[in-house]
């Protein structure tokens, strides 16, 4: 195992006292329960919108707290869910009177933890609504998940989400449009090399030289098969043609695409996805109206991709392009 | 070669049709010389700033084209320099009557090719200026270079350099500030496993399970010397004590810091490696008043890090906060 890192258990903490360390207007680290939370006091009277999840995804969750976005993330140990105290001590430090939004993954551990935080928040007389992402199209249940497995697909619910709670929606708006972006968002991935979890020091999967795996999750759980390495465009008509048969892409539809890197896979293979997906969508009559391309939701240093679709209308579209400002999106401020 | 690709020869071509599908309001290519030049038209009175180079050092140059940055940058296949013509049609295509300025990072061909453009151009009348970057401190002289290598400073010229000529700087001064940058910033990195290049197949060195390359070149060049992989903080200490004995880090200075990851390094090892440069600056009192975090300057699927340091004054400070609008640089607009 290479890595860059000290002690292996040292790891989670490490990365985030860097990330607040690299951006402290934005974002500070809390001593105590190790959650990433808003340089700036909560807002009174805005909606407190949280997330978080095991460790090893970089950017997400930690690097998109801030402005526009999300008020307080909670990272677990690697590709470990967070116990449910230190969700409790974010939930508290950032609520601000007008409720809070739970946005979680669906693995298992993520939901039972912030299911239990939730609770806990209720009893001290907090309104806390909890909106799941399941956006992976490749399997029905995995290895930590019952049902489909939330992917890259949250970005966009942390991002449209927060961008409602910024400009002062209620509970019940921003709840309703993280639900809308959280059903409607499709995404599958595929994995040309595994990656190394630091307290394991193996690789999660073994893959032939030729090898894929097709359907991907980010902790490296099986996909859909596995085959033969093919043609990036061949794997991203594969990919897309998977989406396709669950949202049923249709002439005149706008979208938001995000190609997105699993962390150990050149920024210049990614626009090669992109190009094709592009094309694609040109000869299906779909626009692409936003996109995104780089390492948002990443699995450690595994090489691969995911795409992700969610149709856009006009309203997605102004919280899309409403003002962030966080470690790893930043626009329009 | 596991690789996001179709045809190895088609590669580079394809990512920066890529860049322009995802960034059309930013950045377009030519379809005559494959460079990429902002999708707005020359301002004119306005000092055109032009880079490039081999490729595979995504988002480096073509990420880098946009408002308050790069008017174009010119793509060489992978690893290897782009030839004088289409630097040339480049350079007439941004052109805006107010002086050109090259950023050429210091190899041989490189060099060479700008150079040639740089006659061609001045015998059409045109003002050109080149300022050759050559912040890598680590070997004097290398496989592809007379002298030191250019690396990850080549950003921080490309954006101070680029600001300056957005906000309407002469020429002289354009070419004052970025040669100020080009001479200030100090750049070393490590490789803990080695690129492949597509038409190669196979990967640039080859290192033991327990071994690293300190002091790599971008291309996989030869740096200081092998040891045994360490601790993330040793090499890290490494790493700054050899930027330190070549500029001489000072109490009370003020610097920018880029902790640049080679492409294949997850996103919260360099979290890690920047958390560390924070705690030797602060207990040198250095001041880090700016940063970047992330792969800017990277060799394909390398997996490793470089930090480059550039001392600041408040001229360079407001330079680089000036907005910029890239593909991989967006900030303040």
């Amino acid at each position: 195992m290479k890595k860059l890192i000290n002690d292996p258990k040292a790891t989670v903490a490490q990365t985030i006292a860097g990330l607040a360390a690299a951006h402290g207007d934005i974002v500070r680290v809390s001593d105590e329960f190790g959650y990433a939370i808003r340089s700036s006091p909560p807002v009174a009277g805005k909606v407190a919108v949280l997330s978080g999840g095991g460790s090893g995804h970089e950017p997400l969750h930690t690097g998109f707290v801030g402005f526009g976005m999300l008020d307080a993330a909670v990272p677990g140990e690697m590709f470990t869910s967070p116990t449910p105290d230190p969700i409790v001590a974010a939930t508290l430090a950032v609520s601000a009177g007008a409720g809070v939004l739970y946005i979680v993954k669906n693995y298992t551990g993520d939901v039972l933890n912030f299911e239990t935080a939730a609770e806990l928040v209720a009893a001290e007389g907090l309104d806390v609504r909890t909106v799941v992402v399941a956006d992976d199209v490749a399997v029905q249940d995995s290895l930590f998940t019952a049902g489909r497995r939330g992917v890259a697909g949250t970005v966009l619910v942390e991002k449209i989400a927060g961008a409602a709670a910024e400009r002062g929606d209620h509970i019940d708006a921003v709840e309703d449009v993280a639900r809308r972006v959280a059903s409607g968002a499709r995404s599958m991935g595929v994995a040309l090399a595994p990656p190394t979890v630091p307290h394991s020091g193996k690789p999660s999967f073994v893959l032939a030289d030729d090898e894929i795996e097709f359907g991907i999750g980010i902790h490296g759980e099986p996909g859909r098969e596995r085959h033969r390495l093919e043609p990036a465009d061949q794997l991203v008509d594969a990919v897309v043609g998977a989406i396709d048969e669950d949202m049923t892409l249709r002439t005149g539809m706008e979208v938001l695409v995000v190609v997105n890197g699993m962390g150990g896979t050149p920024l210049g293979e990614l626009y090669i996805v992109f190009r094709r997906v592009a094309e694609i969508f040109r000869a299906r009559g779909v626009r692409i109206l936003r996109n995104l391309v780089g390492n948002y939701v990443t699995s450690l240093e595994m090489q691969g991709f995911s795409i992700t679709v969610l149709e856009l209308d006009d309203e997605l579209t102004r919280l899309w392009d409403a003002p962030v400002q966080t470690a790893a999106l930043r626009w329009g401020r």
